[in-house]
Formats: C-alpha cells, sequence, structure tokens
C-alpha cells in the first residue's frame, strides 16, 4: 500500500483546508494512512510530518506496521498523547487544529480543550479521508476481490447446510469456520441467515431458530481479507415456492439489475438508489423497501457513499459499492439481494460471481 | 432482565443530577435499559417517560425485545428524530438535555445544536448508566457464567489443536466453530492466538503464522451469549520449556494470584493492579508487563471498573472483573493469565474453571 502518497495528498488538502494539524483518530483512517492495524492509536498530521501514538501493548506491533510517520509509544491515552506534544510546542502564532467530527467524542474534545493553550482553535474538519477512501487504488481492489471470491465459497456452504430443522446458528457457524480456515480475519459484520417469517427482519442476526419447512432464507454476510471486506447478499427458498414468493422474489431482482444498470461516473448516488425503488413501486413493494439501495466498503463494511435519497455525491471510476434492494413484509417473508461493484470508466464490473436466479433447497 | 427497574433507577438519578432529560446513545447502555439488540437506536429518558428511537430496518424487532419505553419508527438517523421530538415541545422553561460525552461525536452535537431551540442547554452527563452497570444482577451474573462455562470448552478445543506447524487461525476458527455450534452470538473479540515469538505481542489476534516446535502460546478468548461475554486467557508451552520459561510462568501466574487475592469490597481497583505488579517487580519483569490488570465485563467486553494505577473506584459485590497481568519480553516470548471473578460480600469467585498450571503440549 502506498502509504507515504496517502499521507503527501493528504497533507497538500490540509493547507488547502486552512489547517495547520490535523489529528486522525478512527482506525480505519488510520490504517488507510500509515498500515497500522491495532485497536488504540492516534496520528497526527502537519504539514510537513506524521507522528503516530499508540500505548505499550502495540510496541513491536507498531514498529511492523506504521510506515512513514514517526511512532511513539505513550504512557497514557495516545490522542491525549499527541495533544500534549501539540500543547509543548513553541509556536507563538495562532494554530488551527482539524478533528474528525465523527470519531471525536464531546468527551474528549473537552479533555483536549484542558491540555491545550489558547492560541490553539480545534476545527471539525471536512471528512479528507473518507472522499480520498472512496476511491480505491489497485492494491485496494485486488484485496476486495479476493475477499468476494473468498465469500463466494461460503455462499456454497449455506446452500448445503440450508435445510428444514438446522439452526441458522449452525448455518453460519459452518460459514464462519470455513472463512477463517480460507485464511479470512473474520466476518465483516455479524453473519445473517434469516429463515420463514424472520426473513422479514432486516438484520436478522443468525438466531437459534430452526429454519422451516417453507419459505424465504435470507442469507447476509462478509469476510474481512487483508483488511479489506466482502458483502453479498442471496435469498434462497425452503421447499415448495408460492407464486407470490416468486413474484416477489423476481421484483426484487428487477430492482436489483436496474440499479446495478445505473451505475456510471457522474451518475448521483441517488440516481442509483431511485432506479431500484423505482422498479419496485411498479411492483407495489416500494413501502416495503425500508433501507438504503447501498453503501460504499473497503476497510469499512460502511463506507461513503451512501446510496439514498439526497445524496447528491456522483460516481468515480474506482469506487466500490453494495447494490442490494430488498422487500420484507412484517411478520411475513423478505428478500434481499446484493452485490458489490466497481464503478469503471464506462459503467461497473459486478465483482460478485453473479447467478441469481431463485435457488429453490 | 429488569428493564423498567432500571429506568426508574436512572429517572431518579436523573433529577439527583439536575438532568431534565439524557439522550442514550451508547447501544449498550440501550440494551441496557430498554432491551433493544439492534445497531441502530436513541433511547430519550425523561423523569417520567422514555422513548426509544429506531430506523424502518428495526420495526420487528423493537417491538419483540423494547420493553418500558415507547417506539418510534423514524426516517432518519433516531438520535435526529430524539431531538425533533423535543424540540417541537411546548415547554417555555430552560430545559437540560444531558449527553453522554463518550459516545456522542462532535458533529453529531454540532447537528443537534442547530435543531434545538436556544433554551434547551446542552450538558456532559455523568458516566450513570455505567455505573450502574459495574454491579451485576443475579440474572447478569448467570449470563456471564454460561458464557464463561461456554469458554471453557473452547480451551479444550485450543489444547487439542495447538500442535507444531498449525496456523495459529486454525486453531482460533476451530475454537470459534465449536463457539457458534454451543449457541454463542460471536466472540467477544477477535481471538488471540499467538504462537511463539508473536507471544509477546500483547493484542496477537491469530494470524497466518505456523506455531513453531517450542515457545509459549498465548490463547486469548471470549464468546458472547445472550449479550453476556466471557474472556479468558491461558497460556501454554509447545516443545520443552527453558528453565526460564518456566520461571517467567510461575512468576506471571504468582501475580495473578496476588491480584486475586486482594478482591473484596472497598479495596480500589489500584490496589489490585499494584498487587499484581509488586510481585512482578520482585521477578524483575515489571518493566515488561505493559497492560493494566484487569476491568469490568458484562455487556460490553471492556466495562468499568479499570483495575489500573491511580483508578480510586472501590470494588463492591456484584462487580464482576476479569484478573490478566502478563509479562511480554519483545522478540523473545510472552505470558499472560487471565480469569473472570465476581467481588462477593467477604472476597471474591473465581468464575473460570481454575486449573492454571503450565501445560505442555
Amino acid at each position: 500500500m502506498d502509504h507515504p502518497g496517502r499521507q503527501q495528498r493528504l497533507q497538500a488538502a490540509l493547507a488547502e483546508n486552512k489547517l495547520d494539524w490535523l489529528l486522525v483518530t478512527h482506525l480505519p483512517n488510520i490504517r488507510y494512512l500509515s498500515g497500522f492495524t491495532g485497536s488504540a492509536g492516534a496520528l497526527l498530521m502537519g504539514e510537513q510530518r506524521a507522528t503516530f501514538f499508540t500505548d505499550g501493548r502495540y510496541i513491536t506491533q507498531a514498529r511492523a506496521e506504521v510506515s512513514g510517520a514517526r511512532i511513539v509509544i505513550a504512557r497514557k491515552a495516545p490522542v491525549l498523547a499527541a495533544i500534549e506534544l501539540l500543547a509543548a510546542s513553541r509556536s507563538r502564532t495562532p494554530q488551527r487544529l482539524g478533528l474528525e467530527p465523527h470519531s471525536v467524542t464531546v468527551g474528549q474534545r473537552d479533555q483536549l480543550a484542558a491540555i491545550l493553550p489558547r492560541k490553539w482553535r480545534f476545527v471539525s474538519a471536512p471528512t479528507l479521508i473518507e472522499r480520498a477512501r472512496m476511491v480505491k487504488d489497485k492494491e485496494e481492489i485486488r484485496r476486495i476481490r479476493a475477499a468476494i471470491q473468498l465469500g463466494a465459497g461460503l455462499f456454497q456452504i449455506a446452500r448445503k447446510k440450508i435445510r428444514p430443522g438446522v439452526k441458522e446458528v449452525e448455518v453460519a457457524a459452518a460459514m464462519e469456520y470455513e472463512a477463517r480456515q480460507a485464511g479470512a480475519e473474520g466476518m465483516s459484520f455479524s453473519t445473517i441467515i434469516a429463515a420463514g417469517k424472520r426473513s422479514a427482519v432486516v438484520h436478522g442476526r443468525a438466531s437459534g431458530a430452526r429454519i422451516p419447512r417453507r419459505g424465504f432464507v435470507v442469507c447476509d454476510f462478509g469476510v474481512i481479507l487483508a483488511g479489506y471486506c466482502s458483502d453479498r447478499t442471496r435469498t434462497v427458498h425452503v421447499g415448495r415456492s408460492t407464486y407470490g414468493a416468486r413474484q416477489m422474489y423476481q421484483a426484487v431482482l428487477e430492482a436489483q439489475q436496474a440499479a446495478i444498470a445505473q451505475v456510471r461516473p457522474e451518475v448521483t448516488a441517488a440516481d442509483v438508489d431511485a432506479a431500484a425503488r423505482k422498479v419496485l413501486r411498479k411492483h407495489r413493494l416500494a413501502r416495503f423497501f425500508s433501507h438504503s439501495t447501498g453503501h460504499g466498503l473497503g476497510l469499512e463494511i460502511h463506507e461513503a457513499p451512501r446510496l439514498a435519497a439526497g445524496q447528491t455525491q456522483e460516481l468515480e471510476p474506482g469506487m466500490v459499492i453494495t447494490i442490494e434492494p430488498g422487500a420484507y413484509i412484517p411478520g411475513k417473508q423478505g428478500v434481499r439481494i446484493e452485490d458489490v461493484v466497481v464503478v469503471t470508466s464506462t459503467g461497473c464490473e459486478v465483482l460478485t460471481p453473479t447467478d441469481k436466479e431463485l435457488i429453490i433447497v
């Protein structure tokens, strides 16, 4: 990964945004900029230099992982150590210190304000790093592809394991075991296996419930491989399906394909969302589509852009996003179909292996 | 779980702390007070009433889980919906709204301030809920016991699986598979299997590295069962151990036992930490003990109190804490031994099955 290049681009953006310093506290942003994968750290970016702070647990790991920044092992919270370094500086000119407003808590800011001399001013920094992260470089796309490939194998396991009477959590366990054996660092979120009526629960994490003899099973899962996430949903049907169930599945699939067809540079995130919603409206299912159409993914499972109404962000080549419309009829049944796509110069490439016909198990 | 009772005790504390409202945004606190287990929610506590906000994904789940609070399904972020409800109130008297300073970000507060009329004042609320959560009730202790019991079975699997040439991640995979099969919702943190030189990496998450023919293997792992966490560390030795390795193991074990012996009501968290450190100092290992001696656990893997120097919190019956000293010689080897104990009226009960002699595999 080109950590020094990323740091340099951020440093150029600091000046443009009239920031003397940016205190990076959001861990995925720290990883993106420096390579550090631990759970305690702060990265202080100045226009000319970068300093990384962590605590005693990470001495060995920080030295092995961090590139492009000086490493300080602190005896206190890394963020406090960073502020104390600034407070000790002799500069007499007023300094503007950017904080990540979505990462620093009100409590932390109060702590920092108590340490830092008055000449300093805290500024809520724009989301410079998240913006940079939206567009993935070649190595990132390679890693996301690898994660998706691993995820595809897990779905084959789910297909074999899903049978009436089997517990949802047993399906998840088999998938997660395979993921670990295949080298995944973990799942990118709590595996969703939602069967029968539970398929209408959008975030139906695998439970102790048994798969019924008939009905949909929503399988939504992802892995983390070399730091990067995959995300995929397939909905299968156990036993004989009704006409209504098949209609609902086809409507969601049509919505998903319409949204994918909409993806290309300069189209807005809202446009993609609207394309899916339009199809579901035609099928009178729009009111059962209770979430957004998709999201970026990479080091985090949910990243910018968000594919929802009102989102004016334009798509750009290199963005990696999910396309995952669904419909959920409370107490009855639900369907969701999700792929990951990468925006190309002319449209998009679907990274998820694409068989999406309704599977009956 | 006695959610209404917990809400009532919090409401009584609001008046004592001169708060008209408390906006609860930290998800484990929301779960503690209301039972909601989802990932998007806000709980607005007034002196007389409680209102829970979530989004469309959680309609079914919120109705099934939340008790003691009115449920509002919002079309926007739950926290914004909560603030808009307050903004619409007709009260003309100034109102004090407590925020959880460790949970609300600077960015969120800016958003809220833009919505709420001037007569409202934001206050950084004291950690009332975390304080209540420190002392577990009977049902909570029962759940923690069950989680620990499940975790004990996993260690037996690790013992069998740990052999020279096996990848660390394969050991973790086998443990996590068993955890899922046994009904765990997930692991309470990323499983640590750190073998050979990696045993000196305090947070050595299981990697693709193979277990060497000789050396320590630190196994630190926990499960989540019915919402509650377990946490346990055992260090085993592969192959013939040196005298120095055995000495180091015994020193850490002695430190751990000294800390456990210190646990009783009215002793401070710092006293327990000091007891472990004193033993390691005697063995000239204090400078290799680079983390705190332990932490509370419950709905979260890390809760108050923190067992570290300077922590004046006194222990009370019902507190559940880990005791986990360690020593780590960079590039060479590390040892950590960890149990969970519950503070009783006269001392403590060790909840973790207690065999801690050095195991050679």
